[in-house]
């Protein structure tokens, strides 16, 4: 089975898509752009979903729902956000079809079924949720909202890759008012530390927090924080984004509130959201050429028993070790699979398992329990080692938690070899074509020396770092004075 | 705030819409048709949707995620469910906007931009889905397809109710793949049975399960099973629908697989679902006339406690017990929130809990604590009871079990009370007038004679029961012969 999948140096983007499709995370579909989110993928979305939501719960945010359409009348009202999304909206202008008078058994669009006014599919949601809560908010006691949505959205790609870029995606959307500017800076902030912390310790996706270049920015925001993450092909991804909204929207939808002295202000608005595009983060991030890696604690198999036998009475002493086992391990909270399908050989078995990224393998055979061991295999390492069935379970849990810190260190000591510094542009084309990764260099801060350098390298500004020390020198391409260098790469 | 909410007397309608929009479950939207989702609504819904995406995993199935969007010649496949369905689609018929060059800061649909096929937006998902499985099945071996989706889907509709009704609304549907009839008409029954189980324990709303007649069968199934609750205005309302579908999406998308012993035969189907209408039922069950009503198990708030204190000094005794008291409850699992907003007077949050119907509402002050007691208040009844701070944790938790059941008890009371049998037209059309509920009568068994009773009284055959006992009669219409009775009612 391993053997179907292209490696990552014969074609990487080809070894990605073996990987989501032959591990059964999802499918291609019949709609142009959008993709089917197959059972073993939506298990580990869950699982993501799960965590990330407890984290938004702990940090005082709740759940709600808004419409899935937004009138092009409030589309429109936030113009630098309608303007970023226009080439990318799915319109509905019509609801109704009827019978075909010229082609029996068919339909088509019934013309008298026009709607007056277009509906956008939502491509994010500011816009139907502050023309909400202008009905919401009227003083400072209606503030902070902080509410978060799970919702799918629509932007129109012309070019999709599973997971990285779908026409249609899920995705929460957090969306924040208050009524002072730094209470809504500080939740941005928070709210990408939760996404920070989320990477590394879940996914083991290192990843570096800062702020985008006005040119990358989020249509409408005031500034974009973002986490980006790097993929074993050395290019970056964006792996969440926080936006601080300013006023904007408060100012698009006319949202005011009066403060203590009765005096009345704009709100102040916040933004963040991460989506199924993780997903393809925490693929490319740690799998090989054999299948998948997983994170232990988002796998949706922790453990995978295969028992190997000849017979009945064989397969029944392993059946009894085993349920022990599961035992144990399920009252540890850890998700494990028996499998113990008689269609299938052990070796087809652990090929499957592999694929699937299955962090721990148990395998169990008649002499193991004659002499009280199973052999444990490890995912990421390929390790084999034997271990006694007494207090099984606490090694196995141990063993999780190693191969958690394990990928994460892995991932980050290749990230930490690829942040190279370039001190001119020959050094800086050099390294992106030879090395990859995030090039730290000096660049004069305007918008037009960003576009040239994209258009000369294709890498972007993916971030000003957090906290980044300053630093005299002069910009890669102009020469000129630079107080900073900021990271360079070429992204997903 | 209590005598804000217009009586059930005074106009019923109104009435729900006061407590949706009063008790903060939900709002008008700006989109014709579709609502926003308040957070305490969208609680409510999340405590569903645990609770029975936990009875969907322990029978096996997996969620997994499909398109939005259908394409025309796709949904038109299957011609019974396209036609039943054609009249309220919305439809994607572009995918881009552009400036306006008459209006500035206007946006318009980009002519130029048109879907050479149009989209559907999922008025529910067999057609996408069954073109998805036949790429998923071979053989017998790749059966059943146990798969669950939870997921928004579109139904233009021209009258819209907040939950009840609306153009957009959320739900799951299970879509399974058989190799057999017998199977997929087992798993029919289960899913039913799941819903059952969850309307009456969870809800504690007591349903009646059936059979739709031909005339009220999903538009594609060759039979469709139903739970039907019974609101206090006397009329049902559908809450849950399993659909044996037969091989009919089977032969639209051409599935087929090869059996045991290689013969090829179309695949068996089933689908089932329930949505946010649930709310609606459940609002409608038990609410009374100053406020909501919910059922323990899955109120947001299940217990609120409100200090009654002047000073400091007091205020900080009361929140040394409650601390406690707080731990307890949330150690056994038990939602519970300590109102302690100064901005607010007790007597204004009494009514405000009460109109969010939280089951248990826990009042104390300086007194109670020298006197070592509580004030408790039921939701439901109203009673109010001084209970000893030693041991309130447990006789809470008693008493949301108590509070479940009597919630049950009354509202089963009140739909034995309202199945009434009809032995003639005139005495149909009294009990429908004056008692409502469902009216159990003899039916002649043809579509014709249910559609004319439909328009004579606006009663419609909400199902034929399950195990319904066979007994001779006369048709109340036609006079036809009978074997045995169906339930009528108005419903929603």
């Amino acid at each position: 089975m391993s053997k179907e999948i292209t490696s990552r140096e014969q074609d990487y983007s080809q070894w990605y898509n073996d990987l989501i499709i032959k591990g059964g995370l999802a499918d291609y579909s019949a709609v142009r752009g959008c993709m089917v989110i197959k059972p073993y993928g939506y298990a580990l979305w869950e699982n993501m979903r799960d965590v990330l939501d407890k984290m938004f719960k702990e940090t005082g945010h709740q759940n709600a729902y808004f419409p899935l359409f937004v009138p092009k009348s409030l589309f429109e009202a936030e113009e630098k956000n309608a303007e970023g999304f226009a080439k990318e909206c799915a319109i509905v202008t019509h609801y109704r079809l009827k019978t075909d008078p010229e082609n029996k058994g068919k339909l088509m669009v019934d013309p008298e079924a026009k709607l007056e006014e277009e509906l956008i599919i939502r491509p994010t949601s500011e816009a139907i949720i502050w023309n909400t809560y202008k009905g919401w908010i009227q003083s400072y006691r209606d503030l902070p909202i902080l509410v978060n949505q799970w919702a799918n959205v629509v932007r129109w790609e012309m070019r999709t890759r599973l997971f990285l870029r779908t026409a249609e995606f899920l995705w929460q959307e957090g969306h924040t008012a208050h009524a002072t500017s730094q209470e809504a800076v500080d939740e941005t902030v928070q709210m990408l530390d939760v996404y920070a912390d989320f990477a590394e310790r879940y996914m083991a996706v290192p990843v570096i927090k800062g702020v985008k270049t006005a040119n990358e920015r989020f249509a409408g925001a005031v500034d974009t924080y973002c986490i980006e993450a790097l993929m074993q092909d050395g290019k970056a991804l964006q792996a969440g984004t926080s936006h601080f909204l300013g006023q904007n929207f408060a100012k698009a939808f006319d949202v005011k509130f009066s403060d203590k002295n009765n005096q009345l202000d704009y709100v102040w608005a916040t933004s963040w959201g991460v989506s199924t595009r993780l997903i393809g983060a925490l693929v490319m991030a740690h799998s090989d050429d054999d299948g998948l890696i997983l994170p232990p604690k988002l796998a949706p198999i922790q453990v995978v028993i295969v028992p190997i036998f000849k017979g009945e009475e064989q397969k029944k002493q392993i059946d009894e070790k085993v349920n022990d086992l599961v035992r144990t391990l399920k009252a540890a909270g850890v998700s494990v699979k028996y499998d113990d399908n008689d269609n299938a050989r052990p070796g087809w078995k652990f090929a499957e398992y592999e694929m699937k990224g299955v962090p721990v393998r148990i395998a169990i055979g008649a002499r193991d329990i004659a002499n009280n061991v199973v052999e444990v295999a490890r995912r990421d390492t390929k390790e084999k080692m034997s271990m006694s069935i007494d207090g099984l379970g606490e090694n196995i849990i141990q063993l999780l938690d190693t191969i958690q810190t394990a990928i994460y260190d892995k991932a980050r000591s290749y990230r930490e070899k690829h942040i190279t510094k370039a001190e001119n542009m020959d050094e800086f084309v050099q390294l992106l074509d030879d090395k990859g990764g995030f090039i730290s260099a000096h660049w004069d801060g305007t918008p037009e020396t960003e576009e040239k350098i994209k258009d000369l390298t294709k890498a972007t500004i993916r971030c000003i770092p957090l906290n980044n020390p300053e630093e005299e020198g002069s910009c890669i391409l102009s020469g000129k004075p630079s107080k900073q260098r900021v990271l360079f790469a070429r992204a997903y």
